[in-house]
């Protein structure tokens, strides 16, 4: 990775890290969660994808362990949210456009990882889909909901997206920097086109009980 | 073990999964998730297990990650449920039957694993515990319900029992596959049984709070 | 650490654990579990937490693995709260002071695996609260519930203030019994203080709804 991409793609870790904590505090909010809570949840939240894929393919040590202050980012984020929460509902495009922004990012970065643990294709872009993905499902978990990401509209289809592209591109021969701005590129557009027009994955209803 | 029962019991692992996946399906359905949430909490659901017993054990790598074609067979084993669900009430006892073996299979298999790996009896019996039991836990709470492991019929009961008999069995002198194999058979029983006959264990009702 | 200091935490960690294992048994109760989930939320709040902190950390063997006669104590411990359920209100007062004693030294051992790891700082004091806290926050995801941890008085609080305690005096030149001491006795004081004066965290209300 050059060194202009890599800079890319960690500013936007960055970006990803702090959006994701400021929502979570918004989530801790509505449940009424305590500061303590609201600065656990934020971590949690932003750090959970890449935790839970480095505990499963024992990709040691974990991101937050080796480089503590993202504890204290994601903390300050979700505290920080707490002081500018009247002003949030103003900021709601921004917010699912940094949320967008951080999907892909961690997508890629998550599908990079595994692919330079030569992990198979298919882990390599169910890696992608992990890191993009679980630390909402911890939130909303940890918040007591079904996780929103089993319900609602191409979440992790744009993460699968993402990381296809970023994978087939570079298996077609482009280079690694190119394969990653364009799979960002088009996972967000995925992702954008997906909020502006309401399209999401038909829905499984089953009103019978087995058990 | 001999190729013939190794053969058997990775032919219950099949269908365990299988009808895991498919359980987990008509789970989904009845929270009405997405195409996406079913194609996530089936392999959720029948892999789930297997992935916390090697995370606890230092198992590595997971089964899935060695074996990614597990991910697609459980995908799309959830996902052809959507197809026949109408029909799937006509298919109860059938699941019930193959929701059991997969349980007495999972338990044998994780006991294995963890004799494998010279753990202490207890942890061999509890492996078998995890592997069988802990997938369905996964699910209830993605669904965000209160584990049914918990509240309901000699199921974990089932597993310590397989384990206990295929432990047992061969600390007697029996050959690995005969063991394997009344381990089986005498779970499957105990959780016919215990269907058929209504069977469970009492309850503990706590009205006082304490916290 | 002298034999005497060992001991006394030894002693603490037991206390603490058939009180976490005793609490969770009530809160099955009040959810109707039967035996077997009783059986099985006991160890799963007793020992959830060192086991979060061993697997994010690469610390294994996990404790119970190690020494499989905690899974027995603390299953035995959940099964015997049953026959006592009904004098355990008179004992609210006792349970929390055990709760209480097994937050502190939970915090203590935490932070002491992590300082003998060598993590850096930040991390020891979370392996400190990840240790005295995660294990309840099973507890209330297996019961359905939002965990208390995130809404309620300074638990986690006081599980920092612990780890600070420990840690500063260390660092400040006590010798390590005398900071473990300290450390228990500082937290233990607020927490109780907590508890007698309703000491809590301000809370985080939004209603406010951006997804």
């Amino acid at each position: 990775m050059s060194i202009n991409s890599a800079l890319l793609l960690l500013t936007f870790y960055y970006v990803a890290i702090v959006a994701d904590a400021m929502t979570a505090a918004l989530a801790a909010g509505r449940r009424s969660m305590d500061w303590m809570g609201v600065a656990m949840l934020g971590p949690i939240t932003a750090l959970g994808g890449g935790t839970v894929r480095d505990v499963l393919f024992q990709h040691y040590p974990l991101t937050w362990v080796h480089n503590p202050a993202l504890l204290l980012i994601t903390a300050g984020a979700s505290l920080a949210t707490i002081a500018i929460a009247r002003y949030m509902h103003h900021l709601r495009r921004l917010f699912l456009l940094l949320d967008a922004i951080g999907l892909v990012a961690f997508s890629v970065i998550g599908c990079n990882i595994a692919a330079e643990m030569k992990l198979p294709f298919l882990i390599i872009i169910a890696s992608g889909m992990i890191t993009g993905c679980v630390g909402g499902v911890l939130r909303d978990i940890l918040c007591d909901d079904i996780p929103l990401l089993f319900r609602t509209e191409l979440y992790a289809t744009v993460s699968i997206f993402t990381g296809l592209v970023y994978m087939g591109g570079q298996r077609l021969g482009a280079p690694h920097d190119l394969a990653a701005l364009a799979a960002m590129a088009a996972g967000l557009t995925l992702r954008l086109l997906a909020l502006r027009f309401g399209w999401s994955m038909p829905k499984f209803v089953y009103t019978d009980t087995l058990h």
